[in-house]
C-alpha cells in the first residue's frame, strides 16, 4: 500500500507538515508514505494553460496521485475552510474530469492547529471538494490536532503519546479501508 | 459607493469575469465598480513570506479592498467550492486577523456556470469563508447563471434580457444594503 | 439487494415520495426497493426518551435500516438544508452510535425540486450528516431534478423521458456499487 | 433590547439549554431574554398542515419571533449539524417565505458538548440555513463550549469563569451589532 502524503501549508516549520511527517513513520507494517513536497511549484489554475502541456509540476502532481494507492491530506484552517494553495492543487489534478486521477482514489483527511478545534472545519470543505472529484474519503470520527505545538518536539517530531496511539489507530483502520476498497 | 469587483477566473474568456463585467454596466447611480484584475499575480500563500514584507500584489490587493464600500464577488464552482485562486486572495487578504480588511466589510456573491446549477455550490463554501473572515453577506436569493454560455454574445456582453434585468435588481437591492450597513 | 427508500418530505403529493415511487420502478433487476412510508409517526428527538424503549415508530425504522443493503434517500431542500423532518428520523436512527444501523450501509441521495436548482443544496448537508453517522455515500455527479413538477403526469408517475434515462443509469450505477462495497 | 433564546435540544438537562439560561443572566444591561420553550410542542413540518390554520405551537413561535428584536441560538451538533428538532421549528418558522419573520431578524449562534470541539460543526449548518431564511447572523470568532459537563455545577448554573468571562463579552457586542443592525 502506497500512500501520498499532502500537506495543505507551504511554511517551513508546518504543523501539518509534521503531523504528515508523524503519520509517515507510523503507518502499519506493509503501508509506506511518499510526501508531496512540490505544492509551491504548482501555479494558479487557469484554464487557459490546461490541457495536454500542462504546467510540469502539475504533471508530477498528477502522476504521483496516479501511482498512489491511497491520499492522506493535513490540512490547516484557513478562514473555516481548507487553504488556497490545497484547493489550487486539487483543482489542477481533478482535471480533465474523465480521466481524472482523483476518481476512486481513497483518501483520508487530518488536521492539526493550534486553537483548540484542531482545524476541524476544514474537514468538512474538504470533504465536499472530495465529493465533487468523486473521491472516497475515510469515514470515522475526525483526527484533530488541537494545540498542536505542544505536541511536537523542537526537532518537529510529534512526542505526544495520546496523538500518536490515536494517530497510530487511524492510520491503521485507514489502510484496512483502503485495502479493502481496493479490491472492489 | 464604490464597489471592488473580483473574478474567482483566471481564464481570459471567463463566464465569471464577463458577468462582473455586466455587473459594472447594471449598477444604480451612484455605485461605481473597479475591477481587481491582478489574481494572477498573488502567489501561493506561505506565512513565511507573509508579514511587513508583503509581496506587492498582495500589498495592491489590500489597498483596493480596504478603498473600496463594498465587494463583489463573481466566482465559478470547481469541485463543489470555490476555486484555489479566489481562496488564495482571500487567505492573503485577510491577514493579519487584528487588522483585517475583510472584516466588516459588505459583500455579495454571484456565479455563473455552463450547467443547470450556475455554481451555486460555491455560494456555500465563500459563505463559509466570508464568515471567517468577519464579512457581512449580501442575504438574497442566490444570484446564479445556469447555462451561462448563452447568456453572452461573441464580444462577451451580457445579452440575455431577462439575466441583464434580474442581475439590475440583485445589485440594486445590495447597493441599498451596502449604503445601510455602512450607517452602523 | 433491498434497497430502503426515505423520502424527506410528508406531503401526499410530494415531488420527492414521487420520484423515489419513479426509482423503485427503474432499479436494475435484481434489487427492489421497499419505501419507509412512516417518517410521519416519529417523534422529535429527546435524549430522554431514547435508550432501550425506544419509541416504536424509531424502532421500525431502525429495523428497516438494519435489513436493508442499502439507503436512498430523495430529500426536498427546504432553506439551504434538508427538512428536519429527515435529519429528526436520522438522529434518531443513528443511536446509539457505537451499534448504529447507519454505519457502513450505503447510501445515495437525490432531490426533486420545482426551482432550477433542484435541491442541489440539500445534498452537501445530507452528505455531512451521513459523514457523521459513517454512512458512505455513492459518488456521482448529483442527481437532481429541477423544474420536477413538469416531469411528472397527473397520477404523479415520472414520465419525462430524460429523467428516467438518467435515473436508471443513475440507480443501476448505485446498485453496482454497493454491491461491490458489501463484499469488502 | 429584546432577546428570543431557542435552545436545540428538548433534553431536561441539555448543556445548551443550560447555556441560554446562563446568557440570559450575563446579558448586558438593557437586554433581557424570554426562552422560547415549547420547541418540543412542534410537530414534524407537513405542507399539508401548512398555511393559515398552522399548529397553535407553530403560531407562538412564529409571535415570538416576530416579537422579538434579535435570535440567540444555543445548538447541540448531532450527527456534524443541527438537530432535526431545531431545524424542523426553523422551516415552520420560515413559512410562508413573502413573510417570514426570520427574514431581516438578527441572530447568534452559540454551542455546547461534552467534546472538545464544542459543537463547532454545527455553526455551519446553521449559518447556511439561515441564509436560506435572510437572517443576518453574528459574525465573530465562534462560541463554543467543549467539555462543557465541566462548566455547569449540579443545579445546571455556569461556574466556569472563563466561560462567563467569554459568553459576557460575545453577548455585549452581539448586543451592540443587533443595535446598529436594526437602526438600518
Amino acid at each position: 500500500m502506497k500512500i501520498l502524503g499532502i500537506s495543505g501549508s507551504l511554511r517551513a516549520a508546518s504543523l501539518n507538515s509534521r503531523l504528515l511527517e508523524a503519520a509517515r513513520r507510523l503507518l502499519p507494517e506493509g503501508a509506506e508514505m511518499e510526501i508531496f513536497s512540490s505544492l509551491a511549484d504548482i501555479p494558479l489554475y487557469n484554464a487557459d494553460i490546461d490541457g495536454d502541456a500542462k504546467p510540469q509540476a502539475v504533471q508530477a502532481l498528477q502522476q504521483s496521485i496516479a501511482a498512489c494507492d491511497a491520499l492522506l491530506f493535513a490540512t490547516p484552517e484557513y478562514n473555516y475552510s481548507i487553504p488556497g494553495v490545497l484547493k489550487n492543487a486539487i483543482d489542477w489534478a481533478s482535471r480533465p474530469a474523465f480521466k481524472s486521477v482523483l476518481a476512486r482514489k481513497p483518501a483520508a483527511i487530518v488536521s492539526a492547529s493550534p486553537g483548540p478545534l484542531g482545524g476541524v472545519r476544514a474537514h468538512a470543505h474538504l470533504r465536499d471538494v472530495l465529493a465533487g472529484t468523486l473521491t472516497p474519503v475515510f469515514l470515522a470520527p475526525a483526527f484533530v490536532l488541537g494545540s498542536a505545538q505542544n505536541a511536537f518536539d523542537d526537532a518537529g517530531r510529534l512526542v505526544d503519546e495520546t496523538a500518536q496511539q490515536r494517530l497510530t489507530r487511524y492510520l491503521a483502520e485507514f489502510v484496512d479501508w483502503a485495502e479493502a476498497l481496493a479490491k472492489t
